[in-house]
């Protein structure tokens, strides 16, 4: 591959994967599905991997989930080996349950890899979400309702993991492939529509699009970036602005800003013992503070209950 | 209307009414356009003021973009005093082209309400806003892609503008009119879909309600509350941080948090000559903060173009 000359989309995910690496990653490890996003990206890092004189391994997770997993699983790891990224190992896992499939699924893929990537050093684990992952992140975290956090979509960045195709569209992927003599692997679940994330995409995305011009898949992924900037300096600000204490004084919380106060009140409900804090209970409590009129205490997940008694706000077991 | 017992949609809307008042909202006046919304709201604000003793009056603007416009706002008037509010103005306006159709019939509108609210004291002017025009907005905000800003909707309160009814559905009003017996007139604008907040209306919300469920609308207004919060205190922080100076030092700006770092700049771009000042012109100066390498200047609309030299970042006419 390093001898021919690139097609101008695989040429596009090379200079993507270049320039989201820094000195610090000293070893590649490609995570890989088999699928055009991370078949695209294998090639593309083993490239890279290449000019830079790093070395690059693959791995495949097999989750299990469907009959034959462990068949996609060894197409694709042949697949990597075929673009000469001969270090390819296949991990299966057992997927939990907690959170749901899609969760569950990523939690249990995520501990697969950072154990693969584990060594001295440790590999920077490559994933292959593109911006259509991204702006289906988005869409699915808008309607989730919880503000900025939950708009921020994927971190190009987080811990070991580097995603460096978020700016990229999928239909580059699959150019690349194509370019490349690829087939990859089309997953059932991309197409079912049990999974809310499918149905964001067939069905959602491209009526945004014919509604509001071509341009959403952009516009949703640079909102994602702009909204994890904002949701980073807010919450280290709430950090700081937090007392730790297990009650907290109305009066105090009263005088900060709307931003500021709703992050304390979600990090001392969730570090006191409630579950699942969501913008409902936040704003209940955010009532006891700022529009108190004797009213009974906030209910929370987790059988625990948030009460205003004087100036004081606690949290106790029980309901409200 | 105040003798009968009031129907239960009514009633949520004069509770909403009721309970986005305060003390300093002397005197009231309706912008009714004789749709659901603005009746329904129209009914409730006489209810409560009759009940606060506050007077209450209503105006309708007729935008004179619709043949026979002057008949429907005659019609509206008509309504209106029928609610028993017989202080009804029917003021024209001329609408300009200044940013697209819809902004140019908001500026008109804006401007004749303030108008019509001045005095001593001077009216709170009552908008008939629901929950869907709010969902309508994050979705258009969105798809431009500018942040949090831009996903921030319409406030409750602006100025001397009131927007009681952004928490409730728009079939809250339309049943409150059943309940009242009101006709309201259908504004053929609603159903044109040139116009992109139409098209998002009835294709795109309905299609993520299909995919998504439908707590969307209510997602997507908390969405918009809590952009509001973050998006007012990030601003108040980044006027903090402007040293106003018609340079700026790179070596300080780079060690701003990147939410802040772009806000200093979309400040410092919009301050100093460039015009409509987009999420992208933002992120190219911002490289030139973070990512220098000697890269020419940002060209900016308006016909200037910002660009690095040294330490120093500067403004001016011309191209990069």
């Amino acid at each position: 591959m390093a001898r021919r000359a690139l097609g101008p989309a695989t040429l596009a995910v090379v200079q993507a994967v270049d320039a989201a690496l820094t000195p610090a990653d000293a070893r590649l490890l490609v995570a890989c599905s088999g699928g055009a996003d991370s078949l695209a990206l294998a090639a593309a890092a083993r490239h890279v991997a290449e000019r830079r004189g790093l070395p690059c391994a693959a791995v495949v997770v097999d989750h299990r989930l469907q009959d034959g997993s462990d068949a996609v699983a060894a197409r694709a790891a042949h697949a990597v080996r075929g673009l000469g990224l001969p270090d390819v190992a296949v991990v299966a896992v057992t997927v939990g349950t907690r959170g749901g499939p899609e969760a569950a699924a990523r939690d249990a893929r995520h501990a697969a890899l950072r154990s693969a990537a584990a060594g001295a050093p440790p590999a920077t684990v490559l994933l292959g979400h593109t911006r259509d992952d991204q702006a289906e992140s988005v869409l699915l975290g808008l309607a989730r309702g919880s503000g900025p956090r939950s708009l921020a979509g994927m971190a190009v960045r987080t811990g070991g993991l580097l995603r460096p195709l978020l700016d990229l569209p999928r239909t580059t992927t699959e150019q690349a492939c194509a370019e490349l003599g690829l087939v990859p692997w089309s997953d059932p679940h991309n197409v079912d529509s049990r999974f809310a994330r499918v149905r964001v995409r067939r069905q959602v995305l491209p009526v945004l699009e014919e509604a509001l011009g071509p341009g959403v898949g952009a516009a949703l992924a640079r909102t994602a970036r702009l909204a994890r900037d904002d949701a980073d300096l807010l919450d280290a600000l709430a950090a700081e602005a937090d007392p730790g204490t297990d009650t907290l004084d109305c009066a105090g919380l009263a005088v900060l800003p709307a931003a500021l106060r709703s992050r304390v009140l979600r990090r001392w409900l969730a570090g006191r013992g409630a579950e699942d804090v969501g913008a409902e209970h936040v704003q209940g409590v955010d009532a006891l503070v700022t529009a108190w009129h004797g009213q009974r205490g906030v209910d929370l997940r987790g059988g625990t209950v948030a009460r205003r008694e004087g100036r004081l706000l606690w949290q106790a077991v029980g309901r409200g």
